[in-house]
């Protein structure tokens, strides 16, 4: 007997048919004599609906009534998969997130989970009832309802976990696990069974969108263990397994490697200014009105200073946010005093990410050999612990990733 | 300054654009200085895209289940009715069913308003805000959202008027005002400047489906000063007046008439049993299975005794119910002993109502010769203090409504 939580996506709770699908994988887990609660997403698709809504409302909408509005989506699927699970014998109920309650910060629109109070929950689980609970939801001071931005559902399940003192949080979604790399670049692509916390983040926040970025985090912080499973193979006793994601000392030396994966991210936007005086503060002198402005400025790299004394500044931020970036620094031009402003939006982030880089030399050294054998020029570099990232020109995106792969051992042997 | 309680239905709620002009009509009551709480329906066609994805999940799904799947039509507009307010610059706020909280009977699909706290809605009006209450909704035993059954906006906000001690209680609808009857039957038809509670319950039981029964009963209890008003005429300082519903004692004798208005029913059946044994008890061993299986019945008729000791009992249902009622019938045919069973769904109930029939005699026989001479058969009759009802063919409903508006005195001088 375990005591798990089931959190499944808006595509696998779009419509009736699927929600029943989820229902009788939900009942193979209760029949095994486990505890389960299952965090349910709105309906592919709703949750964009209603947020169109409230824009067609006014585009200066007040995020409290956002939240009422777009917590429906999710209160709708809890009851329909609570009334599923019913249909086919397995007691039920929804809990919606001021019935618990989940309370959170008051940030309304994207607010944190601050505690969950599950002792009426705790009750129905002994009684082998299944709790479902719409994601993305809580209640906030006031007793008002509250949502934790776009993607929360799987924050939710990770916090009932946590709350829960779960066993496992199987987090169901229409890919069947984590990949060293995005498949549908490389073929030879492998599923991994086991990844970090750690190497999660730096693969989330670089492109591999399969969970929520703060959804790992607070697993790592709460060591929750997480599995990222398919909810479209069938519920069987011997599933299809999908990726582990654990803390690094579950992960066996044996099936360690330097490298885990190749992320890549065409979201992000260069901007370089040119003729910059080259003294103490100019530099916060530009990265000052961007962080008011609260963009966040990602690869930095300062040129060596020109004979003249001036020097030249590139940075990347993401491409939603450069207009505003631009805005910001051409407002500022006589305070920072640049000469020219210049601006991609044509580059590609290429990260290697791997807990096994702590302790290996060379893994950066290798990346710039590679990608420059190919003729791919380097823009700009930056660098974590476990984590080194190249900018390059977007149409070389592609190539870069394979070369990559290959160059750190990850091809499948077996796969095509 | 007045306090008033506004409510919009479905089709006033359907999309943005009809929810910005519901917005621009509070905020003329609101400008007035008038203290404003309004209930609002689901978009039109939301609550029966909600029922049929329960009746999908399971043909017995879970009330209580429904009822948070269902509740969240209502959650979704006054969410946008609140954002559609601020942004013409009017405070405004919705507080959910749970929120105030409206407690409810724990009949869930059909619950019952038991006590509606408005003490937090009391402190948010004086500061003049704007309080958006999504109709049909509250909550039961154990903090569970209960719905009110269809129409219940309207109960809702009839509730809502008697425990904020409103001034009235303003019903935005799709028509105008109640009439004397049907304007598509009868085009001089006249809307009527006042109506009776007694008489407004008689005529919507009748199928002049302008607001729930249940909403005029509370009224009528309440003493709610109920107006009926068209959402699709401009917001302005000299609006069209509607119907003012309102107890007997505020009809100035002057514009009382003998005779209300002429309503009519296509959605009975009609069910004769033939040779019942003509004892005491008998009747009760028909009617004893029908309220088991909860079928109202309507009008009865009970043949004078054939000379062999049996006779023949003839009564209406709803329509919906009639096969269920047979079924029941069928059931219990050994017990009652009846011969044969027949039925007709080709019928119709025309009703004349007014609360000045009660001093004045004359009303029925006047009815029936009308018909008679126009040679229409009468196949049931009822009555109660302020109507009379009588069954006829449905292909007759027109002209009955017709002439009998015109004996009446009903029709309008000035109309086409």
């Amino acid at each position: 007997m375990a005591r798990i939580v089931m959190k499944f996506g808006g595509t696998s709770m779009a419509g009736i048919e699927r929600i029943r699908a989820v229902a009788a994988r939900v009942k193979h887990e209760w029949e095994a004599g486990n505890e389960i609660a299952v965090v349910v997403s709105a309906m592919a698709g709703e949750t964009d609906r209603l947020v169109n809504f409230c824009r067609e409302a006014s585009s200066l909408y007040d995020a409290r009534e956002y939240d009422v509005v777009v917590s429906s989506g999710e209160q709708v699927t809890s009851g329909l998969l609570a009334i599923a699970l019913q249909a086919i014998g397995v007691p039920a109920r929804s809990w919606l997130g001021w019935q618990l309650p989940i309370r959170t910060s008051d940030g309304h629109g994207s607010a944190r989970i601050a505690e969950i109070d599950t002792n009426g929950l705790a009750a129905a689980l002994v009684a082998r009832e299944v709790a479902v609970i719409p994601g993305f939801q809580g209640v906030a001071a006031g007793e008002r309802v509250a949502t934790l931005g776009r993607g929360g559902s799987d924050t939710s399940a990770v916090a009932m976990a946590a709350a829960m003192k779960a066993d496992r949080c199987d987090i169901y979604t229409d890919v069947d696990g984590v990949y060293t790399t995005d498949p549908r670049i490389v073929p030879r692509a492998r599923k991994l069974s086991r990844v970090t916390y750690e190497e999660m983040l730096e693969l989330a926040s670089v492109g591999a969108k399969v969970l929520q970025t703060r959804s790992v985090g607070l697993a790592m912080k709460e060591g929750v263990r997480v599995q990222v499973l398919s909810s479209f193979t069938e519920a069987t006793d011997d599933p299809e397994p999908g990726t582990l994601i654990v803390g690094e000392e579950e992960i066996e030396d044996m099936e360690r490697q330097l490298i885990t994966g190749i992320a890549h991210d065409k979201g992000e936007a260069k901007i370089t200014l040119t003729e910059v005086p080259d003294h103490p503060g100019a530099v916060a002198s530009i990265f000052g009105p961007l962080a008011e402005a609260n963009i966040n400025v990602d690869m930095i790299v300062q040129n060596i200073a020109h004979s003249a004394g001036s020097t030249d500044v590139t940075f990347t931020v993401p491409q939603a946010d450069m207009p505003r970036a631009l805005e910001a620094l051409e407002n500022n031009r006589e305070a920072i005093g640049f000469g020219g402003m210049v601006h991609d939006t044509r580059v590609s982030k290429i990260s290697v990410v791997g807990v096994g880089m702590r302790s290996h030399a060379g893994v950066a050294s290798k990346m710039f050999k590679t990608l420059g054998d190919r003729g791919i020029n380097i823009q700009a570099i930056t660098t974590s612990e476990i984590k080194v990232s190249v900018l390059i020109e977007e149409d070389y995106t592609e190539l870069a990733v394979r070369v990559l792969h290959t160059a750190y051992g990850l091809d499948a042997e077996d796969a095509a």
